[in-house]
């Protein structure tokens, strides 16, 4: 699938800041208060499932495990939660959010919980930052 | 990760009945009445996140297509929704749910939802037997 064509869908937009493009994909931080939250949104015009990837799959699968093993170093957390959903914002994007027993959803998912709240700006240009240091430690 | 002192989580045995074994993955169709849901669980003692899986990351992906490209043919559905998440069973599994815009939770999640319905039993057999057609066809 082509690159040109792509851009991020507006409420991906409006919901995260920036991390990084990586050479597949862009990560993004969710912009929540409660769980440090990323989305790989492959830069494919028109893919809305993984398999609309095809042979870039295998791409994805090694920037997930990139980002999944980075956002685990930097929270610490208890568990990985990953998720392609996509019912909404049809646009493939893949979640990865930190998980910890004590945090205030647990064991419940994030997805379809209760509107989540703004992180504080400073701190999410700052776990922003953090990640896209283990991610690409050259920027 | 070794497949040695791997067996199948409790609750997933009481959820699901048997589709197949891929190369790595035990393939499950959920005991649910009203979506299409498979679970893939790589026979990998220990393993709770995707990362644990280290080098057959890329064996997981590639069942995971498999999977999703034989859901969807069976299904028509509109959309798969992807799920790794195991805060209450931490071995590690993949949900791949079928979903169609007029089914009874769109667009919300399946995960987190209200208590699913029973399955009548020999239609989860035939739906069972056609995702196996469809991913092993010599079977």
């Amino acid at each position: 699938m082509p690159e040109t064509g792509w851009s991020l869908h507006p409420q991906l937009t409006k919901d995260t800041v920036p991390v990084c493009d990586l050479a597949l994909s862009r990560l993004l931080a969710m912009n929540d208060g409660e769980f440090p939250w990323l989305i790989l949104v492959p830069r494919r015009a028109g893919a809305s499932d993984i398999i609309d990837l095809g042979d870039e799959q295998g791409h994805l699968m090694d920037e997930l495990a990139l980002v999944s093993l980075a956002l685990k170093a930097e929270t610490r957390c208890d568990k990985l939660n990953v998720g392609a959903i996509g019912n909404v914002v049809p646009q493939l994007h893949i979640h990865v959010v930190a998980r910890h027993k004590n945090d205030p959803l647990w064991p419940k998912p994030v997805w379809g919980a209760a509107p989540r709240c703004a992180s504080e700006p400073a701190a999410l240009e700052r776990f922003a930052a953090a990640i896209r240091r283990r991610v690409v430690p050259s920027l």
